[in-house]
């Protein structure tokens, strides 16, 4: 746009430099950057507190990368659904991106994050993303009637923690994002939005 | 997804076939599809009502395609704007990719349609944006000093009859497609996310 | 009032006199002055956009003349209900007018504006107000539940559509009409409030 | 309307006969039954608990007969805004006509009813609205500002106890109506809608 | 704290002198003095208004003193329920200490106050203070269903208009003392926190 | 209450005992329970899921217990205002109590959590709060205003992250508290209510 602003920075706060950082956080930064190909954001604008990053991954690792009942497509679509809800820019596009290649789908980003109700989804996933939402929103609401209700589609009490649990963390990451203006990288706009082929 | 469901209609509503379809109504889908390569799915599923198709066209244009002060790419930002906060699936996912294209942006949808305040948009937009959300969720409230301010940004008072307008006819049309769960074409959603080159 | 201002105009933007209109235009508006004895303001202030104007007559009438299983009084309640939650002047009170002529009820319109689910009118009436009001407020949350329950109190497919287009339509024209600050002709308050005698 | 129910009664509760009523309260309604040439209902459903019939009354009137710097017709509009605020049939088409009476002016119940910014009253009297609707809706949020901004406007700290003090009370009254669906007297709705000649 | 202003005034109005008040009003208050051991701050802050104390006190005694299916403690759940949804320092601080001394425990004010719906109360509770909630925050919506819930847990009519009156009264409390910035006797914070002996 | 319920459990999941603890939690716990004179029930209820009990923990001292321009006061300010929001039993007495002691102020925490803006504090720490509470809110309405706001108060871009972080932080602890029915130990009720001598 010819009157746009110029690009702005990936955060309010100063976005440390990789040689100035400790030796844990960079390594854990450089195993993310030859997965990825590139540094998400979040690392480096996180960086800036290294107590409150190793803290924050931490409790990110606890929730997405263990077992469990819930697919890892699944725990992105609480994460999208959550973050569209909080408006946050970063997560919306970085983990739309991620719930693409996990779901292999390069529709069901875009449609969790507009409108869940109306995504290609089966109807226990929009029961668990209902919860999800009721968590973000009105976790004051929650009643024994939920548990029941997400048992009956078969979600054990663990599974049920894992809803609440990733909902409420993303809350936390999607308050922090929007607090920094933290900025998505670009590559992540268009990640999996070409279905593989083979 | 494995669990997910049939690949659902583009509409509840009976979409008619093309040969079913009056004169008038036939020869404006079929100038659409030669331009796009494709039929968007709002032509079919309102043409269920051809009256309704006839009017929401009509008034689409004269917003839409006359000409005045706010740029082809600024009437997108309301539209997806507008969308969002009412979560149309259709108007988000097919007028981002419209959006992307006229701004020749691969980014500018995703960040209006999620937080149209963080976009990397000129200040201006962003008032041109915020009396569009305004007259979309509260236009109760609009006074006076709304126009004092988008006047003292540049907007006459015609443009704001345009963002108005837009805002309000958009509203119609979110409405419509959330009521039928009008469904996008596939396509919309990789539209303009590659710059062009050269 | 003694401190009162003064009358404000039908308008914030100008009004055409009838001489410069186009001919469909004014001819159009020359038959409601014929038939009601004056000329309700939303024809002089839509006026300033003829194709606007042309559009907006096109819909309006599409959905509002066209015959089918909602009655004409009961149409004038979705117009009413959706526009008291818009706080919409011009079409609480010309469109109350109607709807107390078409019922020929004097309380109803204020009963319907005020508090629709306190009003006289039918369970069924109340179901097809509620419906409405969710088009209206929470369009996204629209499911197949709700098609069942209408559908069960006796609504068809097509009166389902007629509900949803005249709440989302009236929804443009109550944003128009408060964003131009469209003030309504003095004779809409006390029309069909003294009931017809014979 | 062909299938509307039959009347409904004037309260949920029972409703005493006037021989049955306390002296001093069966006096009290016939005073007004002289003076209005009707009973308004909302003495007769009350009365079904005659302490808190008096204390009702006793609050009404310290604050809408004493003297003080709003005028009678002020009072009325607050009543007016705070009980369309509330949804409330009995006080928006109660004291609307009491409006319309105060103020000799046929238009201002339903303006203020509809939508109080866009009425037909002072910039002085919109910001006295303004201040009851934060009473209404908001009153957490009341601060010392509030009270520089009124007073600036002319109004005593006294007045600003009545603006308050109104609100607050007319909320009570409309959350008691709207629990026992008190029915407003017919009459009302056309009291003072005929402006008076000579 | 080092930093805190100076304690601030009970009311921002005139506080009125013992001495300079009616009989009436002064024998009411030195009544409530023998009895708790200091003034309650309600009584001198509303004294600066005399017609509307009495009004307002009899019309509290009415609701809170008389005979009825409602214990006296769970009266005021209703009323700290309803005050902290509506943020009033002195309704949750003072009748929050009347709660656990009514209740004889020490830990219900704080839990009713907070989220009533996690409350160490009975189902039957939960559901007069839902009633009660739905009175103060959505009385438009208030239907005979609700009516017919709460007599199936065993409420009657008259129980019902209790817990309707108390909450809508407590809600003009509420919204006077916010507005006036009432401020709660030091006292009230301690009252009924250790459980009595013996 | 004679018809209350037993006392219900410290969370609506399993409590694992002490000795079935990992080490290094089971020594977490211990020195608080050391350091507290119990173990407050927060602990034990986490402690169902170590990895996630580690991170909140790391988390948790990460904010609260780093040096800063925040006093510990400031921080449970933000703490008890945030999950009063919310909401939340464990967090508001827990944390009230903390406040309580941190201030050396008896009434402050009923204050803050039933309404910040009339509580015992400075203006500064209501500006803090204000902004604390746009955090836990409307996050996505955050921009560089209430940067600049802060900022001329004298809080520095450090202090303001700390303050983000605090309310999104606890906004994650309110959300997983309510969740499971987090209950509260009874002695934080009484804790820090009765000023220290000496």
């Amino acid at each position: 746009m010819s009157d746009s602003p110029a690009r702005p920075p990936i955060s309010r706060y100063p976005v440390p430099k990789l040689a100035e950082l400790p030796d844990d956080i960079r390594t854990r930064i450089q195993a993310v950057q030859e997965k990825s190909g590139f540094i998400p954001n979040v690392f480096l604008a996180l960086a800036h507190r290294p107590d409150e990053f190793r803290a924050f991954f931490a409790y990110h690792d606890a929730l997405m990368d263990k077992p469990g009942g819930l697919s890892q497509a699944e725990r992105e679509m609480i994460v999208v659904a959550t973050s569209a809800a909080n408006q946050c820019h970063y997560c919306v596009i970085a983990h739309g991106a991620i719930l693409r290649i996990r779901a292999r789908d390069p529709l069901i980003a875009d449609q969790v994050a507009i409108n869940w109700r109306k995504a290609d989804i089966s109807a226990r996933q929009k029961a668990m993303l209902a919860f999800a939402m009721k968590i973000s929103q009105h976790s004051q609401d929650i009643q024994e009637a939920d548990f029941q209700h997400l048992g009956e589609l078969g979600f054990s009490d663990d599974d049920i923690w894992d809803i609440a649990a990733i909902s409420a963390f993303f809350g936390l990451s999607n308050r922090m994002a929007n607090f920094m203006s933290m900025r998505c990288n670009d590559e992540f706009h268009l990640l999996g939005r070409v279905p593989r082929q083979g």
